[in-house]
């Protein structure tokens, strides 16, 4: 073995066996050629190999210091042990008897059957068919006008932005109501755009008017006339992420920003795996037209993620109209929910102040609470802290995802974790 | 027909037909009671109707207002006559006797029975069944060792690269060996990384081992240990995109990068598409482990592509050692088809120059051509060309997709086209 590879081994071993630790100064290369009685080169050469494995770096004018630090066991982090969620009031989950399973297999078997078609890749934009079924469903529900050549098909919403992102220029502001989407905020920053949580005042301005926050807030009329004619003033592009405009009816029904702008200078962004199922991934995105003809131009880089089979069995969904009837249902479905699981609320909570969201799909509930937010978790109960103060606590939740008949019992085990 | 609906087709035509335009005011609902000879009642109705619609919008304190606007004719866009394939050289698609779709129905649907877990979102990460599936596929297949806890599932690989942009520093260089992967370079620029087509000295070194070239040229062992033990030295991240390593028979096959560092530096990156079907957006990503442990620190910040029931269906697929079987029965059915296509183009050019690539998928043709590259396409040819000068073009032709007892009048066609 080599003087420089013996030097090498037993500082690696100093380093790993914690001998020296992290940030500790290793000796200069002169003290160390007299140390070990080598030449100051045999030293240099370890140290540089040293720094070049990560074990050490280099600070001009100062020194060689250790950056490494022994890995915490939990690099295969010690699977955290999962609480099984019992009662899921966080809204990402549905009810099994709000869809009906039968009509979705068979459209899935049918196109299972289309065997030629599943031979090749799906078209970057999406099955033309389900874009041709998308623009006259949207038409038809948020009074939406755009062709099938508008309309770009993706698995989920983050697919989607990805695309966009790719179409506008870098280095914009992009405005975000509040930080409740992380994965849109944390997707622009990622792209080099610059995040704002403000309402508007941005070159590109993100908002689900049917969803502004997570208390289910719907955007006002006044203010969605307002926000079209700001940015229609301002050149802004405003990106409309139309999430759970299917559910409201509380109030009545608000025009989308895309049809109150012609659609001029609004990227309209809809969604299926909430109305159907939430493993049904598949989201769609109407471009301006300006962007419409940049996709076009650029679509050598794209591909389409969502499953070429689901877009088939979608396609013939839609046009069957189970789609509009899933809604009606759906609605019908949730709002009764609602109502039920509020009145139930009402009678485990006496005095506590409970509400009903604008969008009809939760129930906020403000009570006293003297334990720690993670109590939820380890009983089973998966919900939204909205707010924890001055020993009170404000819940969001969604009573969607648990069965109507466990709706008592879930009211009950959540009273007693808050008890507890 | 009521006194309502009258009214409202009476508006609603006004609306359309442009009489009275976008912006404008509607009478009030005591003057429209009175201009119509109806009870108020009646007309609050159709102007709820009507804003139901998208037709007019309420502003408070305000009155009515038409917030509809005639879609603009050029929305629709003049579709370009697209020329009909008819054969497919490029390698997109595949062949139907490749695939056995009863089997692979039989596993969808049984995905499909699975109502409980369809009414959840997918893991961001993945189907944990499938991500263990992977891991013991990828060893017993690549010798590549990762626990599911370092797999990433995702729809493609470009949905992995998003992944793997958004857990390392913007701003490095990455090079690919040459610009034929456009949707993985543009992913990367678009991300704020500087790219360059290299070999290696970058950052992040993406290649392709088993398929650096149209040729289907395979990265020689030599050269692979050479770049494991550079980008070791440089502290380089190897992305190794293992496509088309399954198809390898023709040379030894080859170890993969990953293997040969340890897993050190490498991230590994696999997809399902080519090997079952096209429409299986189904890829995975090793990540390192020091990546891993960044992707859970973020994996908020991520959300599944990936269809969840052909996740599931997926997983009990490869259980059942369907994959293996599928491997072996695709690489000796797609050579025994490229060694008679190309015994076809001996006969069908004689004296031309046709070559067999090193990974057996494509035949190259060398032969004299004074057309324009475009008359392919509109012969319904698709193909890639490699090279066009001095009156030579020289062809990289995939019969892949091609059913067998077509290849004669393919070749046919394609002597045909480049003769005129």
């Amino acid at each position: 073995m080599s003087k420089y590879s013996e030097i090498y081994d037993y500082i690696k071993n100093e380093i790993i066996t914690n001998q020296i630790s992290y940030g500790g100064k290793l000796p200069s290369v002169r003290k160390a050629s007299e140390l070990f009685s080598v030449s100051r080169t045999t030293i240099q050469n370890a140290y540089f190999a040293l720094a070049e494995d990560g074990y050490i770096i280099s600070e001009p004018q100062s020194g060689y210091y250790v950056s490494y630090r022994s890995p915490k066991k939990q690099n295969e982090t010690p699977r955290k042990e999962k609480n099984r969620i019992i009662y899921n009031f966080s809204g990402t989950a549905a009810d099994r008897e709000s869809f009906d399973f039968d009509i979705w297999r068979r459209h899935m078997k049918a196109a299972l059957r289309q065997n030629e078609r599943l031979l090749s890749y799906s078209e970057p934009q999406g099955e033309e068919e389900l874009r041709n079924a998308v623009s006259e469903y949207i038409l038809e529900k948020r009074n939406v006008a755009a062709s099938a050549d508008r309309i770009v098909i993706g698995a989920g919403v983050q697919s989607l932005l990805h695309v966009l992102c790719a179409l506008i220029d870098k280095g914009q502001t992009v405005s975000f109501p509040d930080r409740s989407f992380v994965q849109g905020t944390a997707l622009f920053e990622d792209h080099g755009f610059e995040v704002h949580y403000r309402y508007k005042d941005a070159d590109i301005i993100y908002v689900s008017p049917s969803h502004m926050t997570r208390w289910g807030d719907v955007m006002p009329n006044r203010r969605r006339i307002e926000l079209t004619r700001y940015s229609a003033q301002c050149g802004s592009l405003v990106i409309e992420d139309d999430y759970e405009s299917d559910f409201q009816y509380n109030s009545m029904p608000t025009p989308s920003l895309y049809a109150l702008s012609g659609g001029s200078n609004v990227v309209y962004i809809g969604s299926f795996s909430r109305l159907l199922l939430p493993s049904i991934r598949i989201s769609f995105m109407i471009l301006t037209s300006e962007l419409a003809e940049k996709y076009r131009q650029n679509i050598y880089k794209f591909s389409q993620t969502a499953s070429k089979t689901e877009q088939i069995a979608l396609s013939s969904f839609i046009r069957d109209g189970r789609l509009m009837a899933q809604i009606r249902k759906t609605r019908r479905f949730y709002t009764a929910k609602t109502k039920l699981f509020y009145n139930i609320l009402k009678k485990t909570f006496p005095g506590c102040k409970i509400e009903i969201s604008e969008n009809l799909l939760q129930v906020i509930l403000q009570t006293p609470f003297h334990g720690e937010i993670s109590d939820f978790g380890k009983s089973g109960i998966k919900l939204y802290v909205e707010k924890y103060e001055n020993g009170v606590i404000t819940l969001v939740l969604s009573p969607g995802g648990i069965e109507q008949n466990k709706l008592e019992s879930a009211a009950n085990a959540l009273k007693k974790s808050i008890e507890n």
